[in-house]
């Protein structure tokens, strides 16, 4: 039997990527977001949405450029760090002891250590209501050769990513694999 | 060492969501997507990206609302299932046998079996390129009462959500718990 549980975004499986910017004196910074995902793949673009009040946000908008690191489940401590401390107070990347990487491509610093990297320019930004949204096109996917399958596919067993329980606040890794897409589910 | 893959949407882990949608006529349809995320707190948000070629694309359009219905992993064969076959061909819920369930809030139908329910209004789309974003106003959402946690949270364990590995085609449940976010990383 369901039960109603109000106007809540209470999704269970969120991503989590720490997102690279700049400020304006150059100054690297990271922040964990659960909130994007893939929005199209010509251009091939990403969507994050971040509060005004994050010290991202004005990186972002003064940039326009930002990057995804996603971070395989051994750096659970320093990507969950990258979503308590903000980037006014503190170095997040000197005090987690990680590598801001200068991007060639855009005007923003992204994780080093971290297996798989987007480099992205906004082409869109739009304020929804308390967050706004910024899309992001990929201007290339940046991985650790060690991570790629045959077809130069990501190995998600390999990458190890960290899926986030929005609300009930915890970090899980990937379980096993249950199927094949466009294949399982053809007999029905 | 990094190496170069170029501009791709090469992310790992994507949600599995079923978007539930009535056409001109009221025929129910549902189709799955991995390219969506939560976008917004406050209206509480969700954006999902669609082709135009998309029956459900239409259906959109045409009411402004969809629902999101969150699989659990005994589901997988329908829901790689609805991700194949097209609402204008078949109904997909009486080919899998599941049950739509009509919407008391939105124009749109959702999937009575699986665990996790959003009844989502239409308040923003936007044309990025091959795809359209929709942004869903999350007016409710519906949980089996016994995949409720205390505190009214959805607990992601019982609800066993599908994670999609993208390009490798693959899905894979959720594993081990790693760590309590805003908890793990305050020590550096």
């Amino acid at each position: 039997m369901k039960k109603s549980f109000g106007a809540r975004t209470l999704l269970t499986a969120l991503p989590v990527w720490c997102i690279g910017s700049y400020d304006a004196d150059g100054r690297p910074n990271v922040m964990t977001v659960a909130w994007g995902g893939v929005c199209c793949s010509k251009p091939p673009s990403v969507t994050i949405s971040l509060r005004k009040a994050r010290h991202t946000y004005g990186n972002i908008l003064e940039k326009m450029a930002y990057t995804v690191s996603v971070p395989s489940e051994q750096y659970v401590r320093q990507a969950d760090y990258f979503g308590i401390a903000s980037g006014r107070d503190v170095d997040k990347f000197e005090v987690s002891g990680l590598t801001p990487v200068r991007s060639e491509l855009v005007d923003a610093p992204y994780v080093g250590e971290f297996p798989l990297i987007l480099e992205c320019r906004v082409i869109h930004h739009h304020e929804i209501g308390a967050h706004t949204q910024f899309i992001g096109e990929i201007l290339d996917v940046k991985m650790d050769e060690e991570m790629v399958m045959e077809g130069d596919q990501p190995d998600i067993e390999r990458i190890g990513p960290l899926i986030y329980s929005a609300h009930t606040g915890a970090y899980y890794r990937i379980g096993e694999c249950i199927g094949k897409a466009f294949k399982i589910g053809r007999k029905q």
